[in-house]
């Protein structure tokens, strides 16, 4: 057995929290690029933006340059409630495989929104507030992105209204109990409310949604309601400025038990866990300050970095939104209906998918039952139950270790845990009763979506 | 605002996690009534306990003098994937009661079993492996048991049989399929594998089963397969025993921040987290070292402390277990059908009866909808979605919490948050509902089964 010194779980201490966000960005050399209008192609302004976004957001989101931001205090004040969350050296996982490798994990999960996405829902939330809004409007998939929103809402009492996709509607109802726990009211999407989902439905009866099509919802409905302004969970750079909490108190962590990642790996969706994550060791490494191996996995089933097409795009299936540059399959696509969990999302954050197109980091995809078989014998051994989404890192993390193995190298390899798997049951009975399938687009589908991109110059 | 120099959350290091757990038997003066032997009604020895339960659990059942007994170090091992747990400051509490009372509560749901209750499961798995058994069999009524008895078992290789309240098996599939996800076999109860279960179905046909029925199958498929030995989640004093750890670390972070506790808080079904929780405080209660207030709440719908009669009684429907003297509604209760979450069992731990019956504790009960009231404010402004059981605690708290608001008293207040209700949506829903109703047995009711309290000179 490896000595052990260092502790299974490291905590920062209470005022070791981070008490500014860091902007990637601001080392970025060939910047990501910026959101058109759809209409004229040309850079979004601020005052375009503002009836969508709100005002200290949109700052945060066209700001390119300035390295860090302070945390308001009351978001601090908040991020204590569930931060700092541990850093854990994953000693049981190690021992099964077998491997030289070290590995860390930071996990995210434990919070009841079961996710990191509490740290940029309780700052879109209090920025909404500072604003004198009465409300925000949100899409979830999944359903962590909407749990956190209507928690954070509740905190400081903003009506929160959420688009659910619809099948995630019908077959989470815990979820969306967990959000009327909190206040929030819940609509599965597309509805009859708004005029994308009235046209989406008389267009594709019997349609169980997609988060594009949520998002258009949510948006119509915050730009055409008074004191209303829209959030998102993930993509926009925003997002991923507020989820640098979770690499820089990884990189804390680390400095204080002497360690120095070699891998760092996160699921990919839109790209605001994994985004976050490596925030502050991609800064190193742009700085030239030091090198990492960062790989970001996505599903086989939705594979937007590993066979998408770097390109402007929609960010919604009703095209309402900016056109965003990214690694994407298209508007339209929709990942398959036996696909379980997030990462769903057609694109990817302008930032990652800048930071992947120079060669910056690597992207590898999973096939669904690979990845449950690496959550479930991580949940055994670990003793967490991760989500699916989580359990895309988990799958990759096991095979770089295993590569350490057959070498003999003493890598250490870090990894996102962004979640748990506790509303995600049904997946996992899929795939104990053998019910779940690996379906993946074949070229000719894609091919299918990428025609339908808009023409950009 | 309050001064916030103590930090809202607090671990102890990961080396200061206790090595020893705390028999508070040790210390009281008059010690809990023996098990007795059902037939011939004389204290049972261990040999007569011997088919039933692992050797080392039965030294630690029947040792009233042992102050301390060494964790062993597999179990510490266990122990460090998810403990220690954080003692909470509960600041958003406070504010939002404007109470001077200072609120503590240590949170022990942070581990897929949802609960406390992995504490005394790997305990358990681990002497029935050391003991060079096959499996362990045992019941599970709202799920936190069965799943930290599925992860133990599945971390030390063991084969776990799982009897499961049918109304939980069928309103609980999620917790059903964490089971699966650890490996462990889950059965209706009453099933058709056991003489008792055939016997229940027959008498009571399409009964939803009970607690006290689900034990009984669980120790006769225990006793009658080779290999197998049957262990339980509350109500022993080797639960109490390895529940210590509770209590034990909630001592070590108070005094670590130089607090001392006025009023010490716990849910109370079996008592298997209360007698947990208060253990260190209750010993310096019994050693004339320091006083505590100790409060044990009870569901008003199975009100075994404030309703029940303090007599020897059968542990199970089927009467195969020993006979314990405790507070008890009568064997064959059950709970209304109504009735959310855990804390079901018709009687209550025999340390804790004592205690109670000596004077040194209080007993009160909630009604349900208050119960879900506090948890819904509790998981708004705190962030943590609570468990029914824990609730039950949060209800008391608020309402002390309340009196030093009423008198201005800066008391400190330490309660238990036993768990996370991740799987109790259906109870939450039927609370958003209006569907939940406060039933409560008339003293007609329970009169009946007290009149069928076994005979005990």
């Amino acid at each position: 057995m490896k000595d052990r010194t260092i502790p299974y779980k490291t905590y920062l201490e209470f005022n070791e929290i981070p008490k500014q966000w860091y902007n990637l960005r601001a080392d970025m050399k060939n910047k990501p690029a910026p959101l058109l209008n759809p209409g004229t192609h040309q850079p979004m302004k601020a005052e375009e933006l503002a009836p969508v976004f709100c005002e200290d957001l949109i700052k945060q989101e066209l700001d390119n340059d300035t390295p860090y931001f302070d945390i308001p205090e009351e978001i601090y004040k908040f991020y204590q409630m569930f931060r700092p969350s541990p850093l854990v050296r994953a000693y049981f996982l190690e021992e099964k495989l077998g491997t030289p490798a070290k590995i860390y994990y930071k996990f995210e999960g434990n919070n009841t929104s079961g996710s990191h996405k509490l740290n940029s829902a309780v700052a879109q939330a209090y920025y909404a507030k500072k604003q004198g809004l009465k409300g925000v409007t949100t899409e979830t998939g999944a359903g962590q992105w909407g749990t956190a929103l209507s928690m954070a809402c509740s905190f400081f009492g903003l009506d929160c209204k959420v688009y659910m996709v619809k099948v995630s509607y019908e077959q989470k109802p815990f979820r969306r109990e967990v959000m009327r726990t909190y206040g929030a009211s819940v609509v599965p999407s597309p509805s009859n409310d708004t005029n994308i989902g009235r046209k989406i439905n008389a267009e594709h009866p019997g349609t169980t949604g997609s988060l594009g099509c949520a998002i258009s919802e949510a948006v119509e409905v915050a730009t055409s309601t008074p004191g209303y302004r829209y959030v998102l969970g993930s993509v926009l750079n925003q997002v991923l400025l507020h989820q640098s909490i979770i690499g820089l108190e990884t990189k804390a962590a680390l400095d204080k038990l002497g360690e120095k990642a070699d891998i760092i790996i996160g699921c990919a969706g839109g790209g605001s866990n994994l985004g976050g994550l490596i925030a502050p060791f991609m800064g190193e490494k742009l700085r030239g300050e030091a090198d990492y191996k960062i790989i970001a996995v996505e599903p086989a089933s939705c594979p937007s970095l590993t066979r998408g097409v770097y390109a402007y795009d929609f960010c919604d299936t009703g095209m309402v939104c900016p056109l965003a540059k990214m690694y994407t399959l298209g508007s339209d696509f929709i990942p398959a209906p036996n696909h379980a969990g997030g990462l769903r999302y057609h694109g990817m954050s302008s930032i990652l998918s800048q930071l992947y197109d120079d060669g910056l980091m690597e992207a590898v995809s999973a096939k669904q039952t690979d990845v449950f078989e690496a959550a479930e014998l991580f949940a055994r051994v670990e003793g967490i139950l991760p989500a699916p989404e989580s359990s895309h890192a988990i799958k990759a993390t096991i095979d770089e270790a295993l590569k350490c193995k057959e070498t003999g190298e003493e890598k250490t390899i870090v990894f996102g845990l962004t979640g748990t798997g506790y509303f995600d049951m049904v997946a996992y009975e899929k795939f104990h009763d053998g019910k779940m399938d690996d379906y993946i687009p074949t070229d000719e589908e894609l091919a299918v979506y990428r025609a339908r991109l808009p023409k950009v110059d």
